[in-house]
């Protein structure tokens, strides 16, 4: 949660003016967003939501990011689209930080996924695969596995063994996943972050994918496996859900069915979703003051669940 | 801003069901209040603002604050009504939090008022003092002068010295205000807090006057006062605007004209009104770590004003 910056109305107003999209009715600033502040902004036209990007955000990054939200949402996407303004840009500055008006999208993250819910948001991934297929941009992922071990190094053996005695144990698997990785697996641009947080849905439907700032070149069964690992166990990581897990990859399977080499390899690509978000919750755990306002995420949620993969191999994915 | 709460949005539909107003098709947390949580929720029939009392606020409380924007928006004022639920009660329980739904009202706060704005929020407030007589709750007002004076007793000498050697002055200028206080002033409710970020605008109208977690019976000429000091100076109280100031007494006197008393006692109540928001500021600055996200502000920015009022006298509202 987080607006990091205060945007007075006046300000907010003379930004608005900049676009095709009527006077400034109303502007909240929303509990959203981890690297960028965000409004849901109301104007006589529509609703939007209005996103600064403070940290971590490369703005060489942008026409990626916002380039992707308008190619996916072009091909029919559940994707917010870019307002552009006026002279046809997709983000402004203020006072050097750049911001970007966005579709607003109806739905709510579902906390407890229903197997419904998790056909749906599997069938919505595997479009989105087939669908940025043709995207003209390309940005390399720099959370692979290599990446996230340097993450784990630099946050040291000590400071991983601080926040729980089991974690320094992940330098020896992830060398393990490191060596086992596949590199040739059919390839797209993937969301790379698709926890129920980052999907709006009424019902069983999906209204919106959201928060595309992972976004990457990458395995499209990678995507698949990073989903598996956010969708199908309890916050703890203690207890696997088979039904969703099932019904998530029959939903990916039935618009985009995956390869032999693909399948086979999704319990190590569900090592390595693992095994990335073990590190960047680390490396926010160990950066985050005990007292701060943020919750932390505990990284042992991530490894309960790595190692549920480790024993559970091709049965995870039965 | 906060969103002390995760409420999940299968707790938020269920919630929702128990009122009239749709089906939920958004929620977003947004960061508006400090003593509850908000969401800005959208049904399939409308926008409100979801409420969820966490400190401060006393549930006993809640008859007086929700029978209030009631009471005013049925009057006429623009103040969000009380959605109530389908067994017709102004709150319901969550976990033992206490929430309740509010209408959404358009418009933003003025973060650099304009004179026109400050005449509406004169006669705004004019309105709602006059609609308030005929409340039939009271509450008692908890932060007059000699509660005040309390806090700053409580936050001691040499706290008060470390945020700013001047501060401790406060403690025989309070004295004074108290010595002086008017008690036999023409009463109704009051808001007591009436700063720019609590009145919505669309352009020169006053669209909405919210939270009314300080509102208490007493001296609507004291209100008027809290809200001159908190419009008509700079952020830091180094600079009255006296077209400001002079717009929000002629709008409020438009619509209802103060007595010689009332007049003759602002300069006074704008001291004790400036004594309160130092000794809340003194206590919220030496409660906030000072790493928290939380910006805490100095209470140094109503000392200036104080010294302003006291220096000025009569002609601060002349």
């Amino acid at each position: 949660m987080a607006v990091y910056t205060h945007l007075a109305a006046e300000e907010l107003a003379r930004l608005i003016a900049h676009y095709d999209v009527g006077d400034l009715v109303s502007a909240k600033g929303i509990a959203e967003g981890v690297s960028n502040s965000n409004w849901l902004v109301e104007t006589s036209e529509g609703r939007f939501i209005l996103t600064m990007y403070e940290r971590r955000i490369d703005t060489a990054d942008l026409p990626f990011f916002l380039g992707l939200l308008d190619h996916l949402s072009e091909a029919g996407c559940p994707v917010p689209r870019t307002i552009h303004d006026s002279a046809g840009d997709a983000w402004r500055m203020i006072d050097g930080k750049a911001v970007a008006l966005i579709e607003f999208l109806p739905g709510v993250s579902p906390t407890s996924p229903e197997p419904g819910q998790a056909r749906a948001v599997g069938s919505a991934l595997a479009r989105a695969h087939l669908a940025a297929r043709d995207f003209p941009r390309a940005r390399p992922n720099d959370l692979a596995p290599a990446d996230t071990l340097a993450i784990l190094r630099q946050c040291g053996t000590a400071a991983l063994h601080g926040i729980d005695t089991e974690l320094p144990a992940i330098f020896e698997i992830g060398a393990g996943i490191l060596r086992k990785w596949p590199e040739e697996l059919p390839q797209s641009i993937i969301h790379s972050d698709l926890f129920p947080d980052n999907v709006l849905m009424l019902g069983e439907r999906v209204t919106g994918i959201i928060d595309f700032y992972f976004a990457c070149t990458g395995a499209m069964a990678y995507d698949l496996a990073v989903t598996h690992a956010a969708w199908c166990f309890d916050a703890r990581g203690e207890q696997f859900d088979e039904r969703l897990g099932r019904a998530l990859v029959e939903g990916y399977e039935e618009t985009r069915p995956l390869n032999e080499i693909e399948r086979s390899a999704l319990p190590l690509l569900a090592e390595g979703a693992c095994l990335r978000f073990i590190a960047s919750r680390a490396q926010d755990w160990l950066d985050t003051p005990e007292d701060a306002l943020v919750q932390r995420k505990n990284p042992m949620d991530f490894m309960r669940r790595l190692e549920f993969y480790r024993a559970a191999g091709q049965s995870a994915f039965a």
